[in-house]
């Protein structure tokens, strides 16, 4: 009945006998409750949270539904464990593109160890999250039948620069292949991130309401982006979903705004907005010789064939920070 | 012809043989040059942004007029050292009350050394600076004739707590004195902080840009508040300004917002914006006993004399966090 989630692109993982979260076959998704105090710390913002009245409707549907906690056996064979039960928020979906972005330009929250605030601090430094205000904690995009899903590993996308970011932002949405070495084009802004129910459209939505709520402070909290790119290939609407996710570090506001993820918020609608407008200037540019990574290893790209996954183990594939490309020719 | 400015509120001050900013009658601000490199460094901004096409007018007005450097006697009696020729904004007001706020929830840039991020990182989070995303860092309010300014020490200033941050910008707008212990009523609110050339306004045209504007990042900048409160006593318009100063941790942009600025900004407007909601509620809230500070330690104020400044340090005058009080009856 239950099984490891087949989507999960960031967090803990339920695989090789780990601790991780769980799903069934009835749209609910199963979190172990971490043993350093932060699983009561998650589930109690969800108690909370689910009956609070100040939340409104609008704001309600970024978060997924909560159906309260229930003991299971965990995924590590350790026996019983308290599970927080949630939306599965992938339920349904056929070769899902998901984004996780941890939002704000600190992760660490007033009042934790000097420790853990250590620890947090050196990795907001290394990665984009002091830069950007955002960094990508994890995501697979769908490439379509041939290449299947480009999914980097945790440590090629926690080394990612803000470049990288930009350019995944715009893979995200391109017609060309992210696992062939093609110029992101942006083809697919308009429908994906641009439109009344667009990602963009969704984070103003959201970013509205944090310039004004005060009830909770969001540390290290991610926004899950959610859509479907086949659908667009084909015409359709790609059912663009945004959630919040990750509440183990959720503090009162006591009448301040949360002024940490509301900046990080607002750089990701710059990014995300800078790269709907790149697609009404992509094919004017398409021309030109380009970057496929920030770090300028590859130039000139003469050969657009595409990879398939089959081959990306082959010679003359060449990887840079998790980007997969054909050898550039000089 | 050079003088000790009469109305600064934060930062070095040329008095007691101190090095500090000198001003002249013809409305120019001489800031010597830091000798630790942070000088140069607000010069060259001053230089760059004096002469960069990309800030639209309606932005730079929110900067101080920049007239080029000047080798000149400095203010400690060391000799001719280099100073910015600034606009002196206070120039021209009579009794201005003005405030200074350091915007953001990090004071420190990337790339600054470990002892400064330290230096830095530890009095932010000593201050409101890491709670509210931004810092008083100074002020003076004018009271009246009697009264004369308010304008607590700077280690009062810097203990300030989040609710003193609140009463302070409820004080500014207030009818009701701050020397005294009588609640602020919030009755100027709407014609200081709200109006089309409000502070509200002016600081919304100001985020505007800065949810766009990934050309500079300003690091431990201030924004300067001023008004006249004594017009708005006879019912003239305040003369509300609002100036951005302290240049010498700028960084470039590239490409990425400011959202270590725009958080703390929207901090700001919220706080502002709160103020000026209050004053409708004021009145129906007056009669209830009320915190003088945040601290609880002034619950029920029976007498509501003003206290003149010469009776502060009576017997019965008691200061809590910077405020003057006169002595709670319990």
């Amino acid at each position: 009945m239950f099984k490891v989630p087949e989507h999960q692109v960031a967090g803990h993982q339920a695989s090789d006998g780990k601790l991780g979260p769980l799903v069934d076959d009835l749209g609910r998704f199963y979190k172990p409750l971490q043993s350093d105090g932060r699983g009561s710390k998650e589930l109690a913002f969800y108690e909370t949270f689910s009956s609070d009245t100040r939340v409104p409707d609008h704001i309600r549907r970024f978060f997924p539904v909560f159906y309260g906690s229930q003991l299971l056996e965990a995924s590590n064979g350790s026996g019983k464990c308290l599970h927080l039960v949630l939306q599965d928020i992938v339920s349904g979906r056929i070769n899902p593109s998901i984004m996780d972005v941890k939002i704000g330009s600190r992760t660490w929250y007033p009042g934790a160890s000097d420790q853990y605030i250590k620890k947090c601090f050196e990795k907001d430094g290394k990665t984009t999250t002091v830069s950007l205000g955002f960094r990508i904690s994890g995501f697979q995009l769908y490439e379509g039948e041939e290449s299947g899903f480009w999914k980097p590993g945790r440590n090629d996308v926690q080394s990612f620069t803000v470049d990288d970011v930009r350019s995944v932002l715009r893979r995200f949405v391109s017609s060309s292949s992210s696992i062939g070495n093609e110029k992101p084009d942006c083809s697919f802004a308009p429908s994906i991130y641009g439109g009344s129910a667009g990602i963009l459209e969704q984070l103003l939505e959201l970013k509205a309401w944090f310039e004004d709520q005060t009830i909770y402070h969001f540390h290290s909290c991610s926004l899950l982006i959610l859509f479907d790119k086949e659908s667009v290939r084909k015409g359709s609407t790609p059912a663009v979903e945004i959630k919040l996710i990750d509440f183990a570090h959720v503090l009162e506001g006591k009448g301040v705004i949360d002024h940490n993820f509301l900046g990080g918020l607002c750089s990701l609608i710059k990014f995300v907005s800078d790269s709907k407008e790149s697609s009404i200037t992509a094919n004017v540019e398409s021309e030109k010789p380009h970057d496929c990574t920030s770090n300028g290893n590859c130039i000139t790209i003469t050969s657009r064939t595409l990879v398939r996954p089959i081959d990306l183990t082959a010679k003359e594939a060449v990887f840079i920070n998790g980007f997969p490309c054909k050898k550039p020719v000089r």
